[in-house]
């Protein structure tokens, strides 16, 4: 099965066992609203590929790890969404939770899905207690405070904010959950794969601002410019457009670079390849190629 | 040490830990205005007895369970307050954390409470991974979908909801996973403990209408009046003050039975009678009792 499909599944399951008739009918809608269809589901199957590389044997364990960071991932989205921070109507080209449901259960949505990402590890943790203490610990430091996806945000109400740390914590925490959860549900060391995530967290980062720079609204599936609109650092606002692709670039070969020695490096390189063309297509560095020449003042990386 | 001094104690110790140099500060401030000082801290005592009760053998696993129950019970606090739920100005007699802060960051205050109860968890959890599995479920249940907190409050945004349903998820749910932590995290078999944090839970409910219809608001800490105002279900409009006062001692008396044979059973039964004084002053009863006298068409039970 590829790890698209194996996370859809995994999602459909824990999401069956959490429904119940004694559940308020318009929460339950909500969630499912939050969760599907899904965006492209990088950070679980990333979690995914490293328990594969890792040599992994207890695929449920992999499986809640991946489904809880995807949870949480999608809970951020809808608080995200909401009137007091980006007042969005589209999220993956779809309205967004509060737009549908009111504000009210855009709110218990988030809530609940970030319980439900505990209640999965909690359904998949008892084979290996042990594992699972430690994948509470990594999943939960990259969403909470101090250095989670919760404080990246939160950075965006400071009067002062440097823009490594906010990205850090905005969106490099939890893709370093993603690949720490991943060693951690196969049993083994997550220090040697914190590099790979601190560094596509950070890519992925900066090809948000490019796209939230370069693209409309229709092909990126939620309002465009919304970083300059709320004032927000921004890497593409910082370097310029050829600058942050440049930067990208040079991130995803460090990426590239630190995959650590296991079974399957060579398909984790190439997915790591695949997804840096995914967030970046050819055509968009073309144009920004363009813009490059003439602009000659400045000069690549 | 008295309960109470205990659960401050392991309240500061848990944020002293997450503290550092790198959070946002606003996010720190907002966090520690939402659970300092505190309310009655209840729940998290109800939890250190029950463990006591149960006899503890891991005081630093009984202090995280109970830690966590707190954090998630301000969170649900900090959101409830908001300007798209309650919209209020006072709790615990000081103004909200939105009020305080900006509703962007009462929402990560929010968020981040939640996780920082599974962090809490995690950090103690290593001495007994399978009891803290355990509770990992156990308290997950009681907040989240599809019978805890977030789905009690989820309630009010539905067309039809039956009163009981509603109080069970919305504050038995939490009372009930108060007890059942205490007993999981001393390493004891939950289900005889389940019947007092249900009908706790319930009572609690119920003093809590009561003194919304009640009290004023510099007596309550809070605006007062909220359930009639938001139109939610209420014990006091369902069944008249009258009725309201004598279903909640019929329900001390059950909490009181049906505290499980242990060591400091008698203790137990001293500490829900006199939560129960706590919760409706002998002065309350006197004037409801008068406004029985004044309306003999009602019964008491």
């Amino acid at each position: 099965m590829s790890l698209i499909n194996r996370i859809e599944a995994a999602l459909e399951q824990h999401f069956s066992r959490t429904l119940s008739s004694s559940a308020p009918p318009r929460l339950m809608e909500a969630m499912r609203h939050a969760v599907f269809p899904g965006g492209a589901r990088i950070r679980p199957q990333l979690c995914m590929a490293v328990a594969k590389a890792c040599g992994e044997d207890d695929s449920g364990l992999t499986d809640a790890a991946a489904v809880a960071i995807e949870l949480l991932h999608c809970a951020s989205l809808v608080h995200d969404d909401m009137p007091c921070f980006d007042d969005a109507d589209l999220r993956r080209g779809r309205i967004t939770v509060h737009k549908q449901f009111g504000e009210p259960l855009a709110l218990l949505t988030g809530d609940a899905l970030i319980i439900m990402a505990y209640q999965t590890l909690a359904h998949s943790g008892r084979l290996h207690p042990m594992r699972t203490v430690q994948l509470l610990s990594v999943i939960s430091d990259g969403v909470g405070a101090p250095d989670g996806i919760v404080a990246g945000q939160a950075w965006e109400c400071e009067s002062r904010v440097e823009l490594g740390q906010y990205q850090r914590a905005k969106t490099g925490a939890l893709f370093v959950a993603a690949t720490c959860a991943g060693a951690l549900a196969a049993g083994v060391d997550p220090a040697p794969w914190r590099k790979l995530g601190e560094t596509l967290g950070e890519a992925y980062q900066v090809a948000d601002d490019i796209r939230d720079v370069m693209m409309q609204a229709d092909q990126l599936g939620k309002p465009a410019g919304q970083d300059a609109h709320h004032g927000r650092p921004s890497a593409a606002a910082d370097l310029g457009l050829v600058g942050a692709l440049d930067y990208f670039n040079a991130l995803m070969q460090t990426a590239v670079d630190s995959v650590p020695a296991c079974e399957s490096r060579a398909a984790m390189r190439q997915l790591v390849l695949s997804e840096s063309e995914r967030l970046v297509p050819p055509d968009a560095c073309e144009l920004i190629s363009r813009q490059k020449v003439s602009a000659p003042g400045r000069v690549s990386a």
